[in-house]
């Protein structure tokens, strides 16, 4: 007998009858013979809608009391679900963030769990119920309301899977596990068995927006097993768990694709501590989002160029701030490119193999790709190149790496 | 500085629009040199709504389950009050049950409240906040979200006022005060100034439904004084408050109407203990609610005759299961008559004066009512009628008690 924190998204429960499929899903797992914890996030639309009734009476309303309304979502989520189980003769509890004692800090619309008390749960378990959770929502020690940003209801399944020393955590969602690259932009796109978590935060952070990836974080700080599975299909789906041995063997797991991206660089840098720091803290502080950022060994004469992209939403702001800065620090010419896809190689068996960065550029050469910067990490390479080339490319590069299902 | 208890219903907060307009009114009492604390319904038709949703996924939803759903539209008004009255530059913090802390016992749907901490409250009124406090809901002390019935926002904000001794607890609704009869059948009906506790219990059980009758109770019991405002106009309302000699000397105060009621009369009821309690203890059973009850004094033989009313949707029912107790205790004939008004007069003046209900009987024979039925109590003398006669009555005992209001 296991224990099983399920998660259903916002579309699962999007209306009546879906309810009742995830509560048919839980009552087959309880049935297995498990110890079943589901948890849910809002009825799909509903936080928007809840969004727009504060955004409407108010310009900026303060985050306490919008949480206090859209945690409301979840709220009625629960109710339903358990009420569905129970229609099916199966035991249902709901428990919201304040009665599991989900404990956060006073961060609101973006708190991040501290702890979180298994006491209330485990004891409906050992009733043999099915124990319905809020996602998305906690308590902060002031007794304050708090929600955990978008995509939160993953990071509370992670969380309460890790506290309750789950056997497994299984976000159900719309898609039926994790791809190689999106079947969107590549016909030959294959659904993987299992990934690490170190290559899933990569593709998620680099736009497979499968899971929150502070959910990915959390799964790989306390090892929970994680399965991303769809709420509509029987698809066993895509284990994410610790890497072995195995899929050190396969040197790229995944293709990531970001697009909209501008590229700037700042010329003749000065090269002197406190520079990059005045840039990017400047940036920070206006909420633009920096994504890449390079820079070059300094020139003989001291300076250096610095590289980095922003989002095409950014690019008005972000270029009139840095010709502000640039004459403040003493640097050079200001240039920026819109029109720019980053694309990327993701992958644990990198790290053994040489000559992986080369093959990724000698692919792009071959197809007459022009990459206009380089940046990688240890299980990573990203390169920035022309937007128009990014299908081709991330194509390329699947079927470079071994990554194209087989032919059915 | 006085401690107010303002409290708005469902209508009051309807739209966005209406909600600005209570962040206002909030605000004037807060100017005004008052601490002050709001108690909101959901907005007009949240609750159906979400009634709807519990009823559509369960035939006979859990209680528990359903208060989980349903105390949302309380907490999205409350966020969404908070909001309004700080974009006007107020400062606004809103409060759920379980964060004022008002436990109640565990029936869920019904619950009762059994205390409330104010500290919470006092803490942020200290720091010069409207505390916007939700209706309607509370806590049990497993930690369950428990909901007051129908109407049970005036109770919380009648028992928060009672909690934190407030100097007087503003009830706004769609009406501007209580009248001396509805004035939908009498064109000649006059808002009171005040009215006593008693008087308005019987008002409000006879179907004046301006106030939920335990949140009158609860005010008597506490002696909060209590008004009753329009939230759209700046009429100063009704109070109702303990009496005093000058109520004493208007013997009659209201005048109220119940339609729609079944007369049943039970003959040759053998006249021993326990006979009138199997015969209503079998109805409660059953959910049938009975109103008036008269029995009258036993015959020489022993037997008496038993009346009593019940609502015209629990008349199929009742018959039914009369004439079965009625073989069993060993009763005559069941009668019984549909289409039965009952007409009350009420008021505290009545106990110093004699000859008020002769002369209730007078009027309604000098307009040929014949009566059915009559029932009395300290302050509240009550007739049942054909209800063919009902405006009628209402408007010749409106006048003979010198209720109608003086011509413009």
């Amino acid at each position: 007998m296991a224990l099983i924190v399920q998660k259903y998204g916002g579309t699962s429960v999007g209306d009546l009858e879906r309810i009742r499929n995830v509560a048919r899903r839980a009552l087959a797992a309880r049935k297995d013979g498990n110890d079943v914890v589901v948890v849910v996030s809002a009825m799909a639309g509903e936080t928007n809608r809840l969004l727009r009734l504060t955004g409407q009476i108010a310009k900026r309303p303060s985050q306490r009391e919008q949480d206090v309304v859209v945690s409301t979502g979840e709220q009625v989520s629960v109710g339903l679900l358990a009420l569905a189980i129970q229609e099916m003769k199966g035991k249902a509890r709901s428990f919201l963030g304040h009665q599991v004692r989900i404990l956060t800090d006073s961060a609101f619309s973006n708190a991040r769990i501290r702890s979180i008390d298994g006491e209330k749960l485990f004891e409906s378990l050992k009733r043999k119920e099915i124990a319905v959770v809020a996602g998305f929502q906690g308590i902060d020690d002031q007794g304050n309301i708090t929600t955990l940003g978008r995509g939160g209801s993953d990071t509370t399944a992670v969380a309460l899977a890790a506290a309750l020393k789950a056997d497994a955590c299984e976000i159900f969602t719309d898609v039926d596990g994790v791809y190689t690259t999106d079947p969107n932009l590549c016909a030959k796109a294959r659904k993987l068995d299992r990934i690490s978590y170190e290559e899933m935060l990569e593709l998620a952070s680099l736009g497979a927006k499968v899971l929150q990836i502070r959910s990915v974080e959390f799964a790989m700080k306390y090892k929970v097993p994680l399965w991303v599975k769809s709420s509509f299909t029987e698809d066993p789906g895509t284990l994410v768990c610790e890497e072995d041995k195995a899929m050190e063997e396969v040197v790229v797991s995944g293709i990531a694709l970001t697009r909209d991206e501008s590229r700037f660089v700042v010329r003749n840098v000065p090269d002197k501590p406190g520079v990059a720091a005045k840039i990017f803290g400047t940036l920070a502080e206006l909420g633009i989002v920096v994504d890449v950022i390079v820079q070059t060994p300094a020139h003989e004469d001291g300076r250096t160029d610095l590289a980095f992209t922003v989002g095409r939403v950014d690019v008005d702001r972000a270029n009139e701030q840095m010709r502000k800065i640039a004459r403040q620090i003493g640097a050079g010419k200001v240039e920026h490119e819109e029109g720019i896809a980053k694309v990327s190689i993701v992958g644990v068996g990198m790290r053994n193999h040489a000559g992986v960065a080369a093959k990724m550029f000698q692919v792009l050469a071959d197809e007459g790709v022009n990459i206009r910067v380089i940046s990688t990490s240890e299980i990573k390479v990203s390169c920035l190149i022309d937007e128009k080339y990014a299908e081709l490319a991330v194509r390329a590069l699947h079927t470079a790496f071994g990554l194209d299902k087989k032919e059915a």
